[in-house]
């Protein structure tokens, strides 16, 4: 099969970055980032979570950064919403793309958001309704594609029955994450193979985390299927909440690199990007975890 | 195409990677860093660099290194043999398998040995004959296989030029590095599709650099072309000489843990490879270089 000539990148730094960073960042420092990402040309940029400020404090200010970005033409803001208080809150602060989120994994689901795979689902009726009559698209996550911290081995069925079903809900797209990072390129090729026999493949991105040093080889492999959306983070903030220190979320800089490197296009401009990974890095008083940014920032001119 | 059931790799860590750190290790560290990786599992170990210790100061211990190790039955311990001198010291300290190299890229021959391609592997005429006569293997390098840090890319009928050249002199296996890393999953192809050309799939083996984080990708694309014996660096020892700070050869964790995770047998026990990789990083006083090695030891209680 051929690999996509073109792939949209969705840049979840601002929002799944910044909310595992210990290091919490100030409202105008999140719109300046939103705005140095859109100018590098990303499409797609998570802003922000309309969660509860008791569990996610730093994500206080989505609404401020919300209404605060100069929204440019042709990109997309959308904004977690895991519940319909919070979809109000998006909706009023103007969101016009939100995102829901479900495990693969029962054992994840019930000690991450403390209810079954079923019951997380049925709350997020109320987000797909109110979504519906206000026009607002709804992205799905579904998190442990991979593998989860408490079960190990998730089984493809599982996540392909938990992603067609956020799918019949009215995710315009869905979103696989490897929550753990310890997928390898023919047991993500194997879940999508499950995902794929109910979804068409340009409703499915890739979310895979750089854990183990996997998720550009597993995006390679997501490629190979047909798979052409993926999830990124600048400079690869978050780090994994699972192991302190670890990589996270795969760096929007290699995953960049990479299609350049096999004539795909994403629209990115990647020393604007790395520039913007520099910048926010030293922001948070580190060295962007990219093996790109690494080998750029180290090589350049003192 | 189905992938490879086993893979050898060739742990070159003690060689590729000391020569490459700043500093410097006694020679009982190298002796028990080389025991370390025998028992983890490792076959194939490239011990040591008989050069002129003025060029190299970090290799200058190579016969005392050669001749102190305790060698394990079915471990193969090739050195690195530029020259006749150096094969005879070789020799000497009991080598049974060396290794030679050229590149791909005449600038990079120009300017790392000062010669061009043709006359590096004239040079290696005399070793050729010396092994032959010795009884004693040779491993042949090709460097700059996926781009030069003087000329940009590399063709790939330049590079299976000279990989047929090492293999028509009697190397029985030459081993294709992207000496700086710029290599991405479809360059890698095409560059082993001229490769195969000329040699047997099973006389090839990848080299890859990890310091734009493509090795691991690299590496499952060249699983896909058929490709079963890579080279790799524990911890990623060696980093890269282009991009101070940045990462060199791929950690052979990282491998390990691909491989692993794709049911491909490589005798390794990657339980034993983290324990000697945080061990020699802690004589390095640093993080080890993997992504496996960072999570693992990240996630380990204090």
């Amino acid at each position: 099969m051929a690999l996509p000539a073109t792939v949209k990148l969705v840049e979840v730094g601002p929002r799944d970055g910044l909310q595992n960073e210990k290091q919490s960042v100030d409202t105008a420092t999140k719109i300046e980032l939103i705005a140095r990402l859109g100018a590098a040309g990303l499409r797609a940029i998570e802003a922000a979570s309309f969660v509860s400020p008791k569990w996610v404090p730093q994500m206080a200010d989505a609404a401020a950064v919300l209404t605060g970005i100069a929204r440019r033409s042709g990109v997309s803001y959308p904004v977690l919403t895991p519940n319909l208080q919070g979809f109000e809150a998006a909706l009023a602060a103007g969101a016009e793309e939100v995102a829901v989120f479900a495990a693969a994994s029962e054992s994840f689901s019930q000690r991450n958001i403390n209810c079954s795979i079923a019951e997380s689902l049925a709350r997020f009726d109320p987000v797909m309704h109110g979504a519906r009559m206000a026009g607002v698209k709804v992205r799905g996550y579904v998190s442990c594609v991979l593998g989860c911290p408490y079960e190990g081995d998730i089984a493809p069925a599982a996540v392909a029955a938990v992603a067609a079903k956020l799918y019949e809900m009215g995710c315009y797209e869905v979103t696989l994450g490897d929550t753990i990072g310890t997928g390898t390129p023919l047991k993500t090729q194997r879940m999508l193979g499950a995902v794929l026999e109910h979804l068409p493949v340009e409703r499915v991105a890739g979310h895979y985390h750089d854990t183990y040093g996997m998720a550009v080889a597993n995006i390679y492999a997501s490629l190979q299927m047909g798979v052409a959306t993926f999830d990124s983070s600048v400079a690869g903030l978050g780090g994994c909440p699972y192991a302190k220190g670890a990589s996270g979320n795969v760096a929007t800089e290699d995953v960049v690199y990479l299609l350049q490197g096999m004539d795909i296009d994403c629209g990115v401009d990647l020393d604007q990007l790395l520039a913007c990974s520099a910048w926010i890095s030293g922001v948070l008083g580190r060295r962007p975890a990219s093996r790109v940014g690494q080998a750029r920032c180290s090589s350049a001119p003192a």
